[in-house]
């Protein structure tokens, strides 16, 4: 159907004023005089409404859309009208309205204000109020820009496995996936299950990250990045916690500490400019009714030049500070959000990159640094929420990860892939992870990350 | 680090020669006389190598790198020279050479020609590999190609879920999610597995397919589309078949099966002219290597009008071949690939859209025709593979697809939410859905989908 958007009006309304067009779309409202009606409409494809002006006279089914209820869908014919004395630029004067398909008076969302919990429970619904339609375009529009951003810069997109035979990182937290029926299930000679009968000849789980995947790829093409899903089976029942969540993982060969903490910051700062640049109008309710803050705050961020800190150093500063935290920092402890926000938020006054942190809250594949006592980590932190990107340089040589790997009881049999990594032409190479959500939090401002995807998936709620 | 990438030196190479310049990258080869040696080096961003010369007067390290082999990471520091009467248009002559990571000598991929069956073997590995460098980059750009065509049309990317609760579609084929310990399974009083007990409450399955999901996005955003991972726990041990795979599923409000036929065309067309253009090296060395046609066939993809043809018309059509196919066609029979193919490379010679199926054969979901009996459903046929494309109009009446779901013993409380898009501003709307697996295959000419995905699943194979 040619129908003209809502969006395109709006850009480009001067080839439209005067003429007359066709718009589809869904009634916010609608409202009416004895001989004159007036719908808002909103048809999804941008964040303003369209008034439509219908009159007795001219129409037909006058008396029919006067009881259109809101949630109607229609399709307007008539003449786009400058309205310079209004609020709205423009407005429609119909000739026509077609009922596309009418909403019953029970249509869940009433044009009064509703909270955001009420409107998690109608998950197909939600999108189509204010917020959501700034939040989930918004997300489209962070997907956007960060393909954007890693294919400017000549990366592979590598989509990364999501079913997984190694259960080597986080076992406890993870998801088993199984064709096996689980009233009968077939059992070895030990009693135990048996694993060999299932889809994949044994035991499988949902990954938890696709870095060390991403590594292989990364020995190949120099730059690369994966986008997709990974799940945590963490019972954790919190505003920032959900089972599934797509993770950023770049990946990059020849290149260090110093090169992974600059393509972070260039990368967080191309998508808050990407994201202002092509969502004001959404980021601008957001700001309004979301988060105050939150404009000022991005623009903040994309001014700065990130600080830098070591971990030690920082924990010197964090320790002046100890009356105040809730944990007491000391050098080996993992820094709480607490801590992060202070560093950040009061400290440094904007995002900071904290590195070197101690080898034995970080993970095993971390390049440790001559120190012997620290690795080559960084994290980043951001005012307003902590933690926002963590990553490192990897350990590229063979006998020191395969030495760190011993230590802390890994099986070395598990890891062959990687170790061949080491032996047939290994570089320095370093890499991050950033969590989708998290970041699309960060950007809206919203506070729960069940409000930033479309069907979450926590404890107990896995619905539509 | 401030290498310059070979990327960059062919794109950009009046930049370069006669400058001094860094490179990093693998060694494809390494011969030497007795003062010289000559290296092949690989970065990784080009499909396109460099040579390195290196003397023996220039590099105190001479011996050793003469002993260098396939695979070893170097950083050359050289002179970029015109080599006007050589293959290549330049060659570095080297005043420096870093060994960054040597490679052993039992380095899997030697110089030879190895299988496409033996570098599936070493899936880490095999993307250093000529076929795999050109596979997987193309790869990266189909990915990205989709997602700018849907971008610049402002649709809306949905990430619908993984994990999904609804077992309706398919359940034989699904894989199972579980947190529950499979040698310890709670027991409900009927003595079946106490799925409450589990993670979500309730069992829970991957998805098969993100459409429902989606539908409910466009009727909030009008046109959304959906990029991610789908599962399918056939056990069918297939050129064509893996158990994890990625699809894209747009949909569309305010619009008929010939609004969606005209953007499944439109979108095949800008993704294939995206790769001819962005890949002009790697598709040359699959057409010529791979697949002789290729280039060919996809530039007359390009420039055909699709072609359109209902059901009932090509079952006329085939029927007249009957002779010569394996399995019989008439009217009310699923069409075979070898029919597919007759269609598209022997009747209509060039793609063609094969529209209006019988309902029998179709989804509940697709719109019922007037005649009753077929449905607004369309498949889009190509040469050389078939079946590319499939999708359909969606039943938007409330009461004929709660009739139909009746009919067909789906029970309509697990579909309320699909239900209720019908009931609250209804719209025309269609979709369709496209395998990106079957898609890469079909650009690259690589007829084994395990050749196009990084890590492939599929039946008993769960490697790395």
């Amino acid at each position: 159907m040619d129908l003209i958007t809502i969006r395109d009006l709006y850009r480009n309304k001067e080839n439209y004023i005067g003429k007359t067009i066709q718009v589809g779309g869904w009634l916010r409202s609608n409202r009416d005089s004895k001989t004159f009606g007036f719908m808002i409409l909103n048809d999804g494809t941008f964040f303003e409404t369209l008034q439509v002006v219908y009159g007795q006279d001219k129409l037909s089914n006058f008396q029919e859309l006067t009881k259109l209820n809101v949630g109607s869908a229609v399709i307007v014919t008539g003449e786009l009208v400058a309205t310079p004395d209004a609020k709205q630029p423009f407005e429609i004067q119909a000739t026509e309205v077609f009922i596309e398909g009418p909403s019953s008076a029970d249509y869940p969302l009433q044009k009064k204000r509703h909270t955001l919990e009420y409107l998690r429970t109608i998950a197909h619904l939600r999108p189509r109020t204010n917020t959501y339609q700034a939040v989930f375009r918004i997300r489209s529009l962070i997907a956007y820009a960060i393909h954007t951003f890693f294919m400017e810069r000549n990366f592979v997109y590598v989509h990364t496995p999501l079913i997984t035979g190694s259960d080597c990182e986080g076992a406890g937290e993870m998801f088993r996936v199984t064709t096996l029926d689980m009233d009968s299930l077939p059992k070895a000679e030990d009693g135990k299950v048996d694993f060999t009968q299932d889809f994949f000849g044994k035991e499988t789980n949902l990954t938890v990250s696709g870095q060390l995947n991403g590594e292989t790829y990364a020995q190949a093409f120099r730059n690369i990045y994966t986008f997709g899903p990974t799940f945590r089976a963490e019972n954790s029942n919190t505003t920032r916690h959900a089972a599934e969540f797509w993770m950023i993982e770049p990946e990059i060969a020849f290149a260090d500490l110093k090169d992974d903490m600059l393509l972070a910051e260039s990368m967080l700062k191309f998508v808050i400019n990407y994201v202002l640049e092509n969502a004001p109008e959404e980021m601008n309710f957001l700001n309004q009714f979301i988060d105050k803050g939150l404009l000022e705050r991005l623009q903040h961020v994309v001014n700065s030049d990130f600080g830098h800190v070591t971990y030690t150093e920082a924990i010197e500063l964090l320790e002046k500070n100890n009356d105040n935290f809730d944990y007491k920092v000391s050098w080996g402890c993992d820094l709480q959000t607490e801590h992060e926000r202070y560093l950040t938020e009061q400290i440094f006054k904007k995002p900071v990159f904290v590195t070197d942190y101690p080898k034995d809250i970080k993970a095993f594949y971390m390049k440790m640094n001559d120190d012997n006592r620290t690795v080559a980590a960084m994290d980043l932190l951001v005012p307003g929420i902590g933690e926002i990107i963590g990553g490192s340089q990897r350990e590229d040589d063979y006998a020191k990860l395969l030495s760190r790997m011993k230590e802390l009881g890994l099986k070395p049999e598990d890891y062959q892939f990687y170790l061949d990594l080491r032996k047939y032409g290994s570089t320095r190479h370093a890499g991050f992870g950033l969590g989708f959500e998290r970041c699309v939090m960060y950007l809206t401002g919203m506070g729960n990350i069940r409000d930033v995807i479309p069907f979450p998936r926590t404890v107990n709620n896995c619905d539509l």
